[in-house]
């Protein structure tokens, strides 16, 4: 029935003059630690900087000093990080970023935020936030008290569509539907020029896509189900200048924006969101670690009134 | 830390010409009824026509014909339903609304609403829907699939705010705060006019209040934190006209509506809402029963970006 597309996701930075996590580390390591989630690796794409592997819970991929682990649905990313540092101590850890969106189905999770966190404090210094209101969409963080100039070069993004068009949802539910109609849809040789693709359309519904081109990677994760449905796309381009074509594509009712280390976020979003959508809230903070992370919620308020959801019992 | 302040509410009919609720249940009935919610009755407060219960976990108000019981916090309202049924048989019930208001913290609940209606289902027939997007603000409500015509002049309303003023959340956060000065703050002499008011103030945040003026009442309960503040007034008595005075008071950053039996809502809303509040979402639906639903989703843009709010490890 609901699918909890909402994700958890990980970025973890190593001290890589002691440890090359593309070198390393072999395709069981990943596997044993992306099933300690309750996920499984389905399929891998990779070049030189960048390893992506596709996961039946959304998407991990590797650089020689970092790694970003996404999950949606049931998972619990926690046990994740409680693998890794079996091989990778603690000190060798330069940051860690533990990110949590809001869930619609909170009680189906095997944990919460605030568990995950005492979890992490148990090997780790951290501390934690909340971007967004409590009864609107929020993000919540936690990150180590310890500051790293390492990656403050380095930006990335998230796009998170709400309520997309019941168009647009109905054609992604249909049945039969091919990845290369998907592809199509999204007018992904627009934006991947270049790059190496790799995705999966999951039975009923459902959609993951990853992508790399030497060291940049965007991911997309699509729960198409109308009254329930969420995009996510994540990605080290500038998502911000990109965020107009998946708004005209999918016509969202209500969109987010997490931004890290970008110091244009309000003026870039100024120049590319359409002024059919409102911000309904910005956050802005500087964490310790000294890395910039900005979050805007956007809404396109609702002209005409529309019936209730019907639910089946 | 947090307190889950969203309501679970139930307005239950009865075929009066065989049962009065005012004179063939005691206390004791209802003090049983209400435990079985995980609830406590507080005081009591009665009139001819009504006999209102504050309660550790909101309020219970009865009247011959029907009664409305509404509890927040962990309660497990169903179980009052089925403690009622052992009382009065299912077919002398003429209508049963069983609403639920989307949770902050689902995961602390006993029961989720698809939990719920499964169960109300093994004795009754009906039907449910949601009123306003997953992502959003939205309220479940589940009603028998039978019609009935006693209610229909009966009109009820729902004011339920969020993320009250920092300063009013203050002051109703202070130590050694008073009824009389909640009361005074809330100027409730200009809109209860004639009522009888039973107040309590919980330890350390949090106020409940009931009035009641022959048949008409008003309830209000607040969970004042910031960060996790919120608000509700319910009423038959015209909320929408009397909801400037709360938007005054409270200042909220968004807040619902919701109408039952009342065919002005759009109009008396375009009239009575300030112009700097948004309407995000409009639903309206008449049920099977003939009872017109409404519910509106008001929100503030948010002018200026603001810093996270900061998790306590």
């Amino acid at each position: 029935m609901y699918f909890e597309g909402s994700e958890k996701k990980l970025t973890l930075t190593i001290n890589h003059h002691n440890i090359s996590l593309l070198n390393d580390f072999d395709d069981n390591f990943w596997q044993q630690l992306v099933e300690r989630c309750q996920a499984k690796i389905l399929s891998k794409i990779t070049n030189q900087q960048c390893t992506a592997y596709l996961l039946s819970e959304s998407s991990l991929f590797i650089w020689d000093d970092h790694f970003v682990l996404i999950t949606c649905g049931r998972t619990n990313l926690v046990s994740a990080i409680n693998f890794f540092i079996k091989a990778v101590k603690p000190s060798d850890i330069n940051q860690l970023i533990f990110q949590r969106k809001n869930e619609y189905f909170s009680y189906a999770q095997p944990s919460n935020f605030f568990e995950d966190i005492k979890q992490l404090q148990q090997n780790f210094n951290g501390c934690a936030a909340r971007f967004g209101a409590l009864d609107s969409h929020h993000n919540y963080l936690y990150h180590l008290t310890k500051t790293s100039n390492q990656n403050l070069v380095n930006s990335s993004y998230e796009f998170l569509a709400y309520q997309i068009s019941p168009e647009t949802s109905e054609f992604l539910c249909q049945p039969n539907l091919t990845v290369d109609q998907i592809r199509e849809f999204l007018q992904l040789s627009t934006i991947l020029q270049g790059f190496q693709v790799d995705d999966f359309l999951f039975s009923p519904f459902g959609y993951s896509l990853n992508a790399i081109n030497g060291e940049k990677y965007l991911t997309i994760h699509i729960t198409p189900q109308q009254n329930s449905s969420y995009v996510s796309v994540e990605s080290n381009l500038n998502l911000l200048s990109i965020t107009p074509h998946f708004l005209s594509l999918l016509q969202p009712a209500s969109f987010d924006l997490i931004a890290f280390n970008q110091a244009e976020f309000s003026e870039l979003n100024n120049h590319y969101i359409p002024k059919n959508y409102l911000i309904k809230e910005q956050v802005e903070s500087t964490l310790c670690s000294n890395e910039l992370v900005n979050f805007a919620n956007y809404i396109q308020p609702m002209a005409t009134k529309i019936a209730p959801y019907t639910i089946d019992i």
